[in-house]
Formats: C-alpha cells, structure tokens, sequence
C-alpha cells in the first residue's frame, strides 16, 4: 500500500511551495496525496483557492475555517488555537503516514503540534531559513524542534537545522519547490506580456514592485511604502506594482498605491496569475520591495532584486540581493546600479543561480518521503547533544 | 511602577518549579506576579490547588479549562488548542509586561505561542534540558525557539540553548528552582516520619518508588511496572511507592501496584505533602523509578536514584544515578549497589551535589527578570546564525 | 439517490432511543444513515462504544471529542463551544439531506445550532416533554424552537410543540423509540437472571433502584441517597441497584452505594447490558429512584415506578408512577403499595400501557424522514402565531 | 449590594437597544453595570465602537473575538462555538448577577447557554418577535426558552410568550428601548440635515432607503436590489441610501448601490451618526427597504414604511408599513401613495404610535431588573403546560 501523505496548506503563496511536492508525490508510485486547506484558501471570498486545488488534481480531505476578522495581532493568536483544535479532528480521523508542510505560517506551527502529540511523523519544507523580523520567524524554528523531516531550500539551511541539534539523517537539502514551476512555466514574449497586463513594457528596463507589511513595524507600513513610491516616482522607469499579502498593515500600504495609482510609471495590480508572475520577472531589470521572491526565486532567473527595509534580514542570499533602508536616495541609487549595464553584470557575476536549487526539488521531496523508515527512531525525537 | 509578570501553570509539579520564582517575584520591589491557573489546576476534582496557590499568597487572575475527557493522545492535542485560543483572551486582556512557564507541558506551549504573537516577551524556566521520550521533549525545545528569556536550571542546558542558536544576552543560569524548596523544608525524624506515613522506616535502608508511564511506550506501562515490583519484592528492603501522574497509561501502573499492596515491604501512597516528601528523600537509600526528582533534586540531597528505563535518557545528570533496563537481574543488580555502604560512598563522591544549583534560583530569577531590557533586540528573535 | 441521514449522538443512553430509528432508516430504500460519535463515546476510557456502534452495522463517519475534564458546571458550557465548532466543520463537509438528534443534552442543542445556521434540516425525537429541573430541560425546549421536524414520544408531547408554536405538518408523533428494542428483547427466565447477576431473584418481589444526581440539587445528591438506601434497608425487600449516570453529583451517590453493597438486600452493579436489563424490568417489582426509564418505558413493561424527588416532575406519565419525596416513611410506604397485590392491581389498571407508543417507532420516523418534502417551508421556521 | 448586570453585545445596532437599558441600570440605586464587547465590536477594523462603549460611560469588563472571516454560513455556525467556549470563562469569572442581552443574533443565543449551563440568570430584550426568512429567527425563540427574563417590545410579543410556555411572572412588556434615544435626540432643520449630509432634501417628500440581505433568499440579493434601485430610479424622488449590515450578500448590495451612485436622485452613505439618522427619519416621506427601523421605531416618528419583500414578513407591525414584493410596479405604487397627502394621512391615522413603547424603556427594564427575586422559581424553567 501507497504511504499516505496529507499536505496542511493555508494561503496561496505557501501552496505554490507545496504544489511540486504534491505533484511528484501524486505521481510516485509508492505514495499517494491528499491535501487539507485551511486559512486563506477557506476565508477568502474573492479567489477560490479551493476549486484551483482540485483543478491541480489534488483531492482536498477536508477544509478548517480558522481565520478572524480583525486586522489584530490577537486574531493571529487566538486563530492558531483553532486551528490546532480543528485539525487534531481531522489528522485523527485521516490517520496518514506523514503529515507535509511548509514555512513559518499557522498551519506547519498547528500541525507541528498535532503530529507531535499524535505521534505521526511531520515533514516541513523550508526550515533552517534564518529570515526575522516577523513573529513568523520564531514559528519556522520552533516547528523544525517538532517536525521529523526537514526538507530545506540550501545547503545553508541544512547546515543551520544540524547546528540547532536536528539528526543529519532526517534532514534533507532538497532546494525552493518554488523553481520547479518556474523551471516549466512557458515562455511569453514582451508584446504577449504587455497585452496581458494592459502595460506597455515592451522595451527598455521595468521594475516589478511588491512590498508587504511587517508586523514588528506595523504601524510604519504607510510611511515606509510613500518613502518607496517616492523614489520611484523620482526614477521614472517603468514599474509594475503588485498588491501586498493580507497581514496586519497591508491596507496602509494599499492606500498609498491607490495613491499613485494615476502616474504614468505605474501599473497597480491585485494579483497575477503565476505563468504570468514569472514571465514578468523572466523580463525584468529589478524586483523591488522586500518580497521573498526576491531571496528565493530571483537567483534562478539571474534577476537582481533591491530589498526595502528588515523583512528579509537575516536572509542568506544567492548574491543577487542589494539591500536598502527605507531611504528615497538610497533607493534610487540602488535601482540605478541595477539598470547600469555594468554594474549590474558585476552583480549577477557574483550570484549563485542554484543557491536555492536547480527546479527538481518535487521528486527529490517524494524520494524522502517514500523512502525514508517510519520508525521510532524517526519518531522520538532525542537531542544528538 | 513595578514590572507585571504573569505566570501561567498547569499542574502541581509544575507549580512547585514556579512557586520560588513567583515567591521571590512578589517579594522584589519593582515587579508584581499573578497567575493564571490551568489545566489539571481547574480539571482536578480532588485536590483544590486553585486555593493553594491562593494561599501561597498570589491573586489568580484567572483560570481556564482545557484539558478533555479521555485517556488518549488526541485529547492533549485538541485541548492545545482550546488553551491556546483562551489563553490568548487572557492575555489581551492582562497585558502583562513579562509572561512566566516552565518546562515543556500545554501551558509553555501555549503561553509561547500567545506571547509571540502578541509580542509579549515570555520567561522560559527548564529550556534546553535533553530529555527526550515522551511527546513533551520536542516541545520543551520548540518553546526554546520561540520564548524571550531562558531561564536554565543548569550550566549545560545553557550552553545547549546557545548551540541552538539562542543569544547569550537573553540565556541564563539560575539553577533548578525546585531546590529553593528543599532547602527550607523543617526537618523530620526518621521516626516522625514513620508514624505520618504509618510504615516503619525508623531504621535501615528503605527506597522510595516513583514510576511514571512514558508516552512512547505506553502500552508496556503495565508489564514493566510489573518487572519493576519483582524486583523490588526479590530485594524486600521497605519500599515507600507513590502513585505516578495521569498521563495515559497511569492507570495500568496504579493496577500493579494495588496488587502489591498487602506486601510487606510496600507502602502505597497516592500522594505526599511536599515536606513529607522531602523528608523521605532526606533518609531514603536511594529513589527507584524514573521520576525526574532522581535526575533534578536528588543531587542536592546527596541521594543516589536508580532510573529504570527510558523516561530520562539523555538527560545529563549530577553523577547520581544508575541507569538500568526493563530487567529484574538488573534492577536488583543496582540497588545492591547503592545498600553496599563502600560502592555507594564512591557514586556519592562523584556526584556534584550543585549541578542543579544551590537551592537560591528564585532570587536570581526575579532580578533577571526586573532587569533585563524590554526593547526590541529582546523582543524580535533573530537568529545568532 | 436515498435520503442522507446523519446522527449525532454522545451518550450510551441517548443512542439507545436513535437505535431503533437508524436501524430503520438503514432498511429503508429510500434513506441511508450515518453516525456522528460525540460526548461520552469518546471520553470513556471504559466502554468501547464507538466499537458498539459500528457492530450494530452503522457508519462512524466521524468522532468529535469535547468533555472537559472536571466536575463543575463550567466545564459542560464551554463543552458545548468545542462541540458547536467541531460539529459545524464535520456537517459542512458530509452536507447531509437530514441530521437526526434525541433528547436534551450537548448534542441535539449543539445539532439545532449548527443546522439552523448552515440551513440543514435537522428532526429532534423526544422533543416537547416538560421534565424539569435540570439544566437540560431548557435546552429540549429550546432545540424545538431550532429544529424542522419533530418525533415526539406521545400525543402530550406533539400538542405542547404545537401549543409553542410549532407547525402541525412538522410534529409527528411516532411514539418513544426506546420501546421498539424493548419488545424485541429475547426473554430469560427468573432463574437465568440470577446467575447473571449473582443475585437471587428467582422468587418473590424485587426492586430495580437507578438514582440519578439532579444538576439543581447537585449538592444533597449524596445525603438524598442516604435517605432512599435508608428506606430501602428498612424494607429489606431485594434490591438490583445500578450507578447513576455520570452528572454532577453522581460520585456522591456511588459512594453511598459502596457504603451499603455488604448489605445482604442489595447487589450494586455498575451497568447491564440492555438485554440483561430489559428483562430486570420485565420480572421486578418496581421501579425506584428517578431514572426515566420509570416514565418512559415502564409502562409499556406494565412496571410501577416509585419516582423520589424532583428529577422527573412535571414529566406526563401513563399512570405508573408514585411520587415521593426524599423521605425515609414516604418511600417506605409506597413501595408497601406496590407489593401488595391488590393495591398493584388498581395502579396498573390505571396505567396506559401504549401511552409512549407501541415499539414501533424507528420504522415511524424513517417514514416520516422518507417523505416530508424538504423545500423552503420546511426549512424557514415562520411562527404560526 | 447592587446586583452586578453583565451585558453581553456584538454589534453596534443591538447596543443601540441595550444603551438605554444599561444607561438605567447605571443611575439605578441597586444596580451595576458592566459589558462585555464581542464580534462586530472586536472585529471592525473601522470603527472602534468599544470606545464608543466606553464614552457612553459603560466599563467594558471584558471583550471576545470569534467572528471568522468569509462570507460562508458555517463561518456563522463555528463563530457561535468559539463566542461560547470563551463567554464560559468570561461569565465564570465575571460571575454577575445577571446577564442582559437583545434580540437574535450569535451573543444572545451564547448567553442563554452560557447562563442556562452555569445557573445565572439571563435577561432577554425583544423576546417573542415573530419576524421570519433569516437563520436568525429560530435563534430569538431558542433564547426565550433559554432565559429568565423576558423584556419584551409590546404586548403582542408578550403575549406570544406566554402562549410558548413561558410564565408570566418573568415576562414584562418594557416596550422598545430603541425609542427611548429617539425621543431624546436634539432637533435639526432641514437646512442643517441637508449640509450635513451633503444632499439637498431642503423641501418636498425624500425617501430613506436601507435595504439588507435575507440569508435564506442570499443569491438573489444583487437582482432584487436591482429591482429596488429601478423602482427608485422610476420614481425620481430624492432618497438617502444607506449601506446594508455585513451579513452574507451585503456586498452585492453594495455593488448595486455604486452602480447608481452617480445619479441625481440618490446619494449613498457608509453609515450615519445615530442623531443624523434620527433627524433624517423625522423628515422623510417614508422609509424604504426591510430595515427593521420601519416596524419598530418609525410609528414612533409617525413615518410611513415600504417594506420590500420578505425580510420583516411575520412581523406585528403598528399599522405603518406597505407591505410589497421585489416587483418595479408595486414598489412604485406603494411610494406614490405615501407621497400623495391624503392616502398618507389614513395610513398614520390607523397608526398606533406607542405599539413599541413610550421611549421610557430603560428605567422599566432597570425597575424590573432590581425587584426580580432572583430565586429558584426564576431559575428552574419548568413548563407551565
């Protein structure tokens, strides 16, 4: 019989992580999928993540609504509880062999816990990764003290789980899942682009924009994103700016984007459908803001990337990553080192493409999870020191 | 104004870590404590320790209820999240500047996970002890990860937390507080103690028993408390035995032992006043079992402890404990040692009776906590890495 | 495509009265039954009732865990939060045609919310029966106002609901279904009993003795007990008592049942099987104390009740039962009344035997489940009045 | 001793209701006040109506967050779990004298568990209202079978329990406390509303329009608004429109309210002070919509109301309103014949302006709230039938 494996996935962004795993689990011969989702994917009125999950071929088991509505740290809180109560129902009833998730977010934090006091076997997906300034941050390391098997994005992360007491033998550097899309996403022309998104960058240099909020500097997220269209007004090159994530401070910064929504420079966009996310960076001089796409996907596509602020410190990067403070002179100067063809081949001379792997990291991760024993060693998790 | 620190606590052993600190807490000039009772606190039908703590002298500031009907794995997990998400009510509403746990049960857990996200900074009694065995040991770290303040009961468990990649700045060594107790506990005659147990143990050697089940090996819990009493029954010196805690397999444990009960050399107690208990570890030849009081306070004592099985593998120790399997040969191999007066001299010689700390862990507790800075650096965890 | 109809049940007695109906409905072409296991079914560390269930040929197709530990009233208010949010999770994702409750306890309360707000027919069986005195009778009351199709257990019942405001063409009365398994128990003789019991009952008078604790009185529950093993004591007639249920109070009852299981009269069991039980009723004498099984299936057996106290008042009988209070003479005097033979005779005469149906109930309901029309008049609850 | 009073409210237009009764309960001798905030008023990220709590003089004791995100029925049905898990320990601990809620929605049904469970009584404002078509309906009822005291709106309502089985001695006809800010909020001219609002409705008829979703006809919400703003658009007579409650398809509504917001006849509101709207409601030629407004507090302010479709059907009403269907030609015809001065004067003639009290609600409810006895009678509901 297949190993049953049960993904938690609780927001788009972190299922487009799990999705190539889920696709080369699907088609592995000794394991089979099915996928809870919770979060985003249940409270969302807009986009219905849930009919997408199927559409990918995935049987969704079953959905836990967790989310409060408030823009307030206490939601966060009081939701993760929830969340653990709704899934100890659902993991209990499934009983898979292992459970599957990734990142720093409330549904690897809910299932970290429910597998361990259930004693079955939790595999995460980007652990070790030493970004802070979120109270997501201390989530990511707490969650790899009590999941079983570490798949981590770099060598570096590995190295960083090994250090923090995890067994070498139940981690595993298996590099971004996130490339293995962009590894296949089809290839569109500028003019296809241009079209798509109603944007005329069918020649010369364009920036993609995305900057979200910080909950350590929640109330600054206004001010710090005026800071950044400044600066970018002043350098007037074409720009693509993409709507934050929904954390607490996101309206703040929707606002000054409405705000500059007019400039010709500019062309404001909720969302993009991911073929045409990656075209656009397959294209672009500089992803500004402090998305983590610029930490983790740019490398692969030899795509600098201008960080804004604390959101990705810590942050081992591939050498393509200029950071900045919210400063506009500091800004302007960095994405002027960008567009200047020197400086700018300099920099991606310098940068590591497969820091964050090579776009297989799907098979890798069905590989480990087929193959791995399921035993008590795997279970009780000792302390090599 | 003084400085609020709120101490969460779910059980009575927990408690008595808690109660030095909380102790020394309410005694400084420039912090307050209160505490909100949980857990086996409210869930106990029996013994009304809401009203000890009370008596000790702290405001309950409130309480919860968590803890599910039912003697299986399931009912930890969910009730997580019960007391995560009431938890996070009380704290809202408390606001306290610091928060206050110890060990590794649901109320650290919780308390780690509330203060995080609320970005109240939380004071961590016994992280980086190396315990492992139970579903408790990967929580214990996991709160490591995500509290502000370490408060070690030992040099090594310091130095652990640090190699996990906690700042020095925020790790401190204050001993096991448990002693703080001991110390002051009036001393009993030998024959005092005999007539409040009503079980002779004026003279010779006699042993204390304290086996708890472990939650990985739950189902052997019967079996091999059965091996353990054949032992015991082999050897025939007075054996004073106490009723284990309620994790899942307690019961079978409780079941040996009524069958024991009319032996001769067995007393059965469900329980002990904490003075009696000290007392009895005072004269006692050695504790058999595998309470954690034989690793974490017997040192102190100068008591030698046989632990039997794996409850406490991996967990440093004094030089004071002998270690033995499931065996009867070798049980009864062990306590040999420790009633021969030549061999038992020599283990005592190599044990560090401070390895645990001096008994004074409250003092140094409630100055770490009236000192350290409530800023940023302590607040956001960035990794040292 | 038949009819979905999802139970919810949690407690071994409350699914005695929904037997009958789902092993009906499991016979009917037109419906298919499952089962949703809750409470008791859960939390007892005991009885494998889940096991029960599923060998009685139904489907769990689910379990929800939610009893606080604790005996206090607290605990089954935020019980019944827990079981609301777990239950609305389960039903929205069985989307049943129908859910089917019984009774006054957490489930069917917790059952009416969940499909009132999630616009699922819900049929309640036992609602409009006027017992009070405990905590539970508002909320039978209060589940009738919730739910869409009522089965009540005689006509009194069915014309209060309607008396309430409930429609006609939604209140069905199908008579008490406990008395369907009652009529099909295979009958053992005076002789067989004993040896089961480990009792003499072969001849002469006996009695059957249930005694609940009564939320509102929880506090005499013991000393009330005291006084009916008095009065019993004093008869010296032979006694099967059986342990109350688990309420509030219940420990106290137990503990004078221990006090008096030397005594010769009596013989103190914790439980029988239904069928042992069934057949208890069936020879004895009376039945005393205040189990509902006096009111509710006595009389179709033709068997007095002494009903003492206030837990079933107000309930409609059918003629066999004597009310008394908790006193020693009263008591006394009216079990004298119903072994003599005379004074036996004119109760019974007087007594409806088919007052609570004819124990053919299940096969009324899944009837009525079949073929009542499930569109908008049934679902949106438009007072009569 | 004052008896403690505990309100319980969730949403800004159900403490409109409670204001004047809490503002009593403040002044009252015997009496004390204290609210607990929860959903609407922990959710909005907009307006912070706990302040707006805290202005009115009121300490809020507590607050509870369980309102989920999206626009999903089973949001509703798990919110009510969370609201009374946590209400269990806020009431457990506040342990008032009295809880007080209003109307139909999620705090009145928790409260009245909540209460039932923990023996304390509970006062309920606008029992025995039979409007019908929202999943709300059931619910009010559900509460007067739950509580202790019922403060109904008018005699009808009153009646209407009783008829249920409640017992007159715990049932008062307070009239609507809505009325009693009505009456004392101060006059503006026509000139001042009209620059207030930014809309010229100086001279001549002007209608108000508040139209909200009804949950059991939610798919429809968008058209049927379509065909309210066409009858309006036909009309041409200048309307005031206000946004409808956050309740599922709120949102289509509004998306229909901006699709008209350029024409001249209509000007479209978020919300309005309650002074502005009490002003507005003076002047109007009539109410349009299902605002409950209509039924319940314009015969107050002699104002005639259009009620369009099912919202408000079952309803008593004081002989105001038209009753008509989501049909272009009966809404028309029912608006010109509240323009046309002669057939408006017979509908305010059949008008019995004090159907729903005096506006003198409050000290009626705080009378009766004082001289309760608040005994076993009150708390044991036995059936009166």
């Amino acid at each position: 019989m297949p190993r049953d494996i049960l993904a938690i996935t609780g927001i788009r962004s972190e299922y487009d992580i799990l999705y190539p795993a889920l696709d080369a689990i699907q088609a592995h011969e000794e394991l089979s999928a099915g996928v809870v989702a919770s979060g985003g994917h249940v409270a969302d009125t807009h986009g219905d993540t849930i009919s997408y999950i199927q559409q990918n071929g995935f049987e969704v088991v079953d959905s836990v609504a967790y989310l409060l509505r408030g823009d307030d740290k206490r939601m966060r809180a009081k939701g993760v509880g929830t969340l653990v109560a709704s899934l100890t129902e659902v993991v209990s009833r499934e009983s898979p062999d292992i459970l599957l998730v990734a990142g720093d977010r409330e549904e690897p934090l809910a299932t970290a816990i429910v597998g361990n006091y259930l004693d079955i076997p939790v595999a995460h997906i980007f652990g070790g990764d030493p970004v802070w300034g979120n109270a997501d941050d201390p989530v990511r390391h707490a969650v790899s003290k009590m999941t079983h098997i570490h798949l981590t994005a770099c060598a570096d992360h590995r190295d960083r789980l090994v250090q923090m007491g995890e067994h070498e033998f139940r981690t595993f550097d298996v590099g971004n899942p996130g490339l293995d899309r962009i590894r296949t996403v089809p290839e569109l022309s500028r003019e296809e682009l241009s079209r798509e998104i109603g944007f005329d960058i069918t020649e010369g240099p364009f920036l993609v924009l995305i900057k979200h909020p910080l909950s350590s500097e929640r109330t600054a997220a206004g001010s710090q994103m005026e800071t950044t269209m400044k600066a970018l007004a002043d350098l007037s090159i074409p720009t693509v700016a993409i709507h934050p994530n929904t954390d607490p401070g996101s309206e703040e910064i929707i606002d000054v984007l409405h705000e500059y929504q007019n400039y010709d420079f500019v062309s404001v966009h909720e969302n993009f459908e991911r073929d045409l996310f990656v075209n656009l960076l397959r294209y672009a001089t500089a992803l500004v803001g402090n998305s983590s796409a610029g930490i983790l996907e740019a490398p692969f596509l030899s795509l600098p990337a201008v960080n804004i602020g604390n959101r990705q410190t810590g942050r081992t990067n591939a050498g393509n990553v200029v950071y900045v403070d919210h400063d506009v002179d500091e800004i302007v100067e960095a994405v002027q080192r960008l567009t200047d063809d020197t400086r700018r081949a300099d920099l991606l001379e310098q940068t590591d493409t497969t820091y964050y792997g090579d776009g297989n990291s799907g098979p890798r991760i069905a590989d480990v999870l087929a193959n791995i024993d399921l035993d008590t060693e795997l279970l009780v998790k000792s302390n090599r020191y």
